[in-house]
């Protein structure tokens, strides 16, 4: 029996691909930090759990396809505390941030068609593209200035005739990196100019570090016909079990046509829609606290990182995650040697290799993202071990480099 | 701004038109009887909300892609009971029945391709094909013959080179016909002589009424390489609020394929899954009441219906459903005429207009589906509003017929 082109060209996960080394690594006994995931460890206000306990229909029924009303109005007013005015028909919630960016690409991309997304990017962008025929069209991004945007120009080169989009998540999972006013101005203008959507995956919103500016594409006025704002609870209120995201947009004709797709799949949970309706309700002041908490984090990472010669990475200033360019030849041998070879009091450090986070062939093969989500004892254990991995692995590979040079001598 | 042409193209949902129509009806003191609907009135198991309300994490984490191993678990028992036998990995989780067949379409179908899908059928089949660029290809079948199978040649007559898939759901939603042991059969050898594979929505699987035989796909070992299954515990557990289903086959090549998506989107509803988990450890002996209550409930409305002359439908054996063909021309005007014009001691009813059911344009035109989902005392109500609405509806249109005709003669 067949399967479709589209899902067959597809890679498995990056992340399952190491899975069984992992495996082995604990059956040997080893204890494993993750730095390779995005789930955070932050305890989920207790005000989800109580909502859904306090339930009390009888009959768990069909929710309403463009979402619950407690939550849509939870979400209007969320917004509007960083002034982003939506009215409630301009807001759909969907199964998770995934769903919303899925919906999003059908509902303005034919097959062929494609998106411009500054790499590295969020690894799935690629494999909602592929499921449905539509193409993401790189705009390289590079370590050595900390991953931001290259210029107008560049930029402008990349778009064709099947262009419709701009694609972008800021604060940027995997970089870190917050793009500037500047940068957000830019492609606002170059959307303008190209008449082109743009899809700002702005689920890491929250994650700025080191009192830096934030600009949501929801802030400038110029382009509200055209801005698709995705979001989600998953990592703003440690709630990634609860597969609550959302669209919001301007342009009505744009919610008119995903609404016709959340109708095909009917609703999305109802009991995590109630959860989430209180969650939203959380002050802004709940987040101050677990900023400090992340960027106390990224400090520590980070730090341990710089010790080590080579390594390339500007501090980001976002999300939970840092992109290190490394001195080695092929980042996912490392990670595979971490698991396999590497162990220190029987502790070892699982880390995510970015090629995969790249659509341009070869691109980040020297590359990997860290997601600082444990505990700070945790994380300065795991830093120290990654540190101590990567000295013991240069060593190692230049051990067996003099070696092989040796025995070239000898024959 | 433009939107993607396979977008545009799918219509709004039929219900969602008649909505303003039924606002008004409400604003104007009316009770509208809902029998336009698939949302079951019948009690969740408890054991769906104390799972939840036990569950005691402080963190609600992401679930693995392929599901929780508990929800797995427990369907590999359930489907065991009706001897259809699954390994865990052949079972994957997914958000609803809904993402169940979008994933199925996704990983055999390339746009352009299209499959096989006896019509009337469930009208959210053609949105998920719309979607990515799939066509319904119609097997058409008639109120007449309660909606079976035209005979195997009819069947192959309509497969072309971009036939991918037969897909079926039995009981049928909207027909509430039940497939006999031969058409299932025969299906099976269109499948196995043109190398096409079963998608079998089997979401209706104990609702079958008059003791009468059930063949699941799952049963007919010949074809265990094509059958793709899908579930949902919506209707099974009245648990419509709680998105999951699931994609379970013995072809393990396509749950890669398949799993390879669920991945993209992360994981289903972690709660929802927990809940679910206990919803399939229900015995098996649950379903004889609500399957005696539904039973009950047909018997009521068919009776009715069957009063007015004219009126052809034989009486369904499964799902909830009735599709009548009425003696009228265009179901969505008797359907907004119940709610505009129409009401008897202040009550009225909502149905359904079948076109929507129907990819062949013209067909269901002047045919109704009816759920009852009521209970007993309230279809009794609707049933009986229903028909009196009919009647006089009938006899308005004879009356303006003759008024239109006096008036030709009297100019």
């Amino acid at each position: 029996m067949k399967y479709s082109k589209r899902v067959s060209s597809m890679q498995s996960s990056p992340i399952r691909k190491l899975a069984s080394f992992e495996e082995s690594a604990k059956k040997g006994g080893v204890k494993v930090y993750h730095l390779n995931i995005g789930q955070p460890d932050i305890k989920t206000p207790k005000a989800f759990f109580k909502a859904i306990n306090d339930f009390d229909k009888q009959v768990l029924e069909y929710c309403s396809s463009s979402g619950l009303d407690d939550l849509i109005n939870s979400m209007q007013k969320y917004y509007n505390t960083y002034n982003i005015k939506f009215s409630k028909d301009e807001l759909l919630v969907t199964n998770g941030g995934s769903e919303a960016l899925l919906f999003a690409l059908m509902a303005i991309c034919d097959p062929d068609d494609n998106v411009l997304v500054p790499e590295p990017f969020y690894t799935n962008y690629f494999g909602f593209g592929q499921s449905i025929n539509v193409k993401i069209n790189p705009i390289t991004t590079k370590a050595e200035n900390g991953f931001h945007l290259p210029s107008k120009e560049d930029i402008i080169s990349k778009i064709n005739h099947n262009t419709k989009a701009i694609m972008i998540s800021n604060p940027s999972n995997p970089s870190g990196t917050v793009y500037t006013y500047n940068e957000i101005k830019m492609l606002s203008e170059i959307a303008l100019e190209y008449n082109l959507w743009i899809i700002s995956d702005e689920v890491y919103r929250e994650f700025v570090y080191d009192n830096q500016e934030y600009t949501s594409f929801g802030n400038i006025p110029e382009i509200y016909d055209r801005v698709i704002i995705i979001d989600s609870i998953s990592k703003r209120y440690s709630a990634c079990g609860a597969r609550i995201g959302s669209i919001a947009s301007k342009n009505k004709g744009f919610i008119a046509q995903v609404l016709k797709l959340c109708q095909g799949r009917l609703c999305v949970s109802t009991l995590d829609q109630v959860g989430a309706a209180k969650l939203y309700e959380t002050p802004i002041s709940y987040f101050k606290e677990v900023i400090a908490e992340y960027e106390k984090r990224r400090n520590v990472l980070y730090d341990e990182l710089m010790k080590v010669d080579g390594v390339v990475c500007e501090k980001p200033s976002g999300a939970f995650y840092i992109l290190a360019k490394l001195p080695i030849d092929d980042a996912e041998d490392f990670a595979i040697w971490m698991l396999e070879e590497f162990s220190k009091n029987n502790e070892t450090v699982m880390i995510c290799p970015a090629q995969g986070f790249y659509a341009t062939e070869k691109l980040g093969k020297n590359e990997i993202r860290l997601a600082y989500i444990l505990n700070e004892k945790d994380l300065i254990t795991a830093a120290k071990l990654l540190k101590e991995g990567l000295e013991e692995y240069l060593s190692s590979k230049i051990k067996s480099f003099n070696y092989k040079n040796d025995e070239l001598t000898l024959n």
